[in-house]
C-alpha cells in the first residue's frame, strides 16, 4: 500500500513536470546567452540549414504554434515556409535567424515568446529579446519584409501549461510591448489577440484543446487575419 | 537534506517518465479499436481536415519523422505533404487516412509503427495493423501509389527512448514483416534500414541526436534514397 501510494505520488508530481516540461521548460538560459536546447530544436535547426531559404520565400518563424502548420498548404503558396520549432523561445529564435536571413526572404511573419513567459517575473526581458531579434533581421536582410504578431490569448481553464497560470496579464503587457517596439522599429504589428480571445480575454475553446495550440478552425481564422499581408 | 534527496529522487523517475512518454506511450489502445489520443493529434488531423488533398498530390504519411520534416522543400514539390503526428501509432493512422484518401493522392508514402513497438511484445499486432492501414487505402484509392517504407534502426546508446530498449530484433520482425505484406500487397517497399544503420545495426550517431529521429543530414540521406520513388 505504501509502495502502490509512493507510485501515484512520484506519477503525480511526474506528470506535472510533464505538462510544464511542454511549455517553457527546454530552454535552460533565458537570458541573451547561449541556449541549451532540447533534441528537436537541434532536430529542426539542422534541418533548416539544409533547407536554403529564398530571396521569393515568406517565412513563418516561431515555435509550436507555427510549428503545427502547414503553411504552404494555408496559403496556396510553395514559396510560405515553416520555420517552426515546437518548444522554442527567444533565445532560440536569435541563436537560428541566421539561416532564415541567409536567404534574405520577402517577408518574415514572427510569432513567438509564449515559451518564455514561464521563465520571466515581468515582460521586460521578452521585450529585449524581440527587439534584438528584429534588429537582427534588418540588419541582415535589410529589405526582408517584418511582421510581429502579437501572442495569442491563452486558456489556463485547460490546466495543461502550469508555467503559464496567472500569467494572463504577461500575455497583454507582451502585447503592448511588442505593438511599440513594431512602431519603433517600423514594422508591421498584427494584432491576433481579440480575434481568439472569448468574453474574457481567453483562448476561445473553439480554436484550442489544450489552451495555447490551435485546432484546424484556429488555423483557418489565422489564414483569413494573415491573408492580407502574406499575399 | 532528506527533503533534497526525495526531489532528486522524484526527479530521475519524472525524467524517466517524460523519455518514455516521448515514444509510444500516447495511445491508449493500440489494437484496432478506438484509440485515446493526445491533444496534438487532435490538433493535427483537424488541421488535415481543412488542408484537402488533391489527386496530383505527394503524401507523407507517418509520425514524428514524417512531422518534423519540411517534405516540399526536401523535393523541391509542392505537392508533396506532410501528413505526420508526433507520437501516432498505427492505431491513429488508420483512424485519420481517411482525409488522405478522400483526395485520392498520386502517391502515398508509410513510414510508421515504431510508436507501437513499446506496447507489443511481438510484431503481429504492428503487422496486422498495417496490413489493414494498406487494405484500407487500397479500398479507398485504387488509384493511389503506395510505398511503404521500412523501420528505421533505432540507437539506444542515447538511453532516450526507455520503451524501445532491447526491442532492436523487434524493429527487424517488423521489417521482415512489412517486406511480405508489401509483395502480398503488390506495394512497393523501399528498405530504409541498411542505409542507417552503423556496423552494429544501429541508428548511426550521423544521422540521430536521440536514437530515433533523424537531423537535416538524416532527411538529406533520405532524400536521395526516396527521390527515384517520388519523381
Amino acid at each position: 500500500m505504501l509502495t502502490r501510494n509512493l507510485i501515484l505520488a512520484i506519477a503525480v508530481v511526474a506528470s506535472s513536470l510533464i505538462a510544464q516540461s511542454a511549455v517553457g521548460q527546454k530552454h535552460q538560459t533565458g537570458a541573451l546567452g547561449k541556449a541549451e536546447h532540447n533534441v528537436y530544436y537541434y532536430q529542426r535547426s539542422t534541418l533548416f540549414k539544409v533547407l536554403p531559404v529564398k530571396s521569393s520565400d515568406i517565412v513563418f518563424f516561431g515555435d509550436s504554434q507555427t510549428d503545427g502548420c502547414e503553411w504552404n498548404e494555408l496559403f496556396s503558396n510553395p514559396c510560405c515556409k515553416n520555420r517552426g520549432v515546437n518548444g522554442d523561445g527567444l533565445a532560440g529564435y536569435i541563436e537560428r535567424i541566421e539561416s532564415v536571413v541567409a536567404g534574405h526572404p520577402r517577408k518574415i511573419f514572427i510569432l513567438g515568446g509564449v515559451n518564455d513567459i514561464p521563465h520571466f517575473a515581468s515582460a521586460d526581458t521578452i521585450l529585449a529579446n524581440m527587439d534584438r531579434l528584429i534588429s537582427i533581421i534588418k540588419m541582415k536582410s535589410p529589405r526582408t519584409k517584418i511582421y510581429l504578431e502579437s501572442l495569442l490569448p491563452i486558456n489556463n481553464d485547460f490546466h495543461k501549461y502550469k508555467g503559464l497560470i496567472g500569467k494572463e496579464d504577461m500575455v497583454l503587457a507582451v502585447n503592448r510591448g511588442y505593438a511599440k517596439i513594431a512602431e519603433r522599429q517600423h514594422v508591421t504589428f498584427i494584432n491576433l489577440f481579440p480575434h481568439f480571445a472569448d468574453a474574457e480575454g481567453k483562448l476561445s475553446k473553439a480554436y484550442t484543446n489544450d489552451g495555447l495550440h490551435l485546432l484546424g478552425d484556429g488555423y483557418i481564422l489565422l489564414r483569413g487575419i494573415l491573408k492580407p499581408y502574406v499575399k
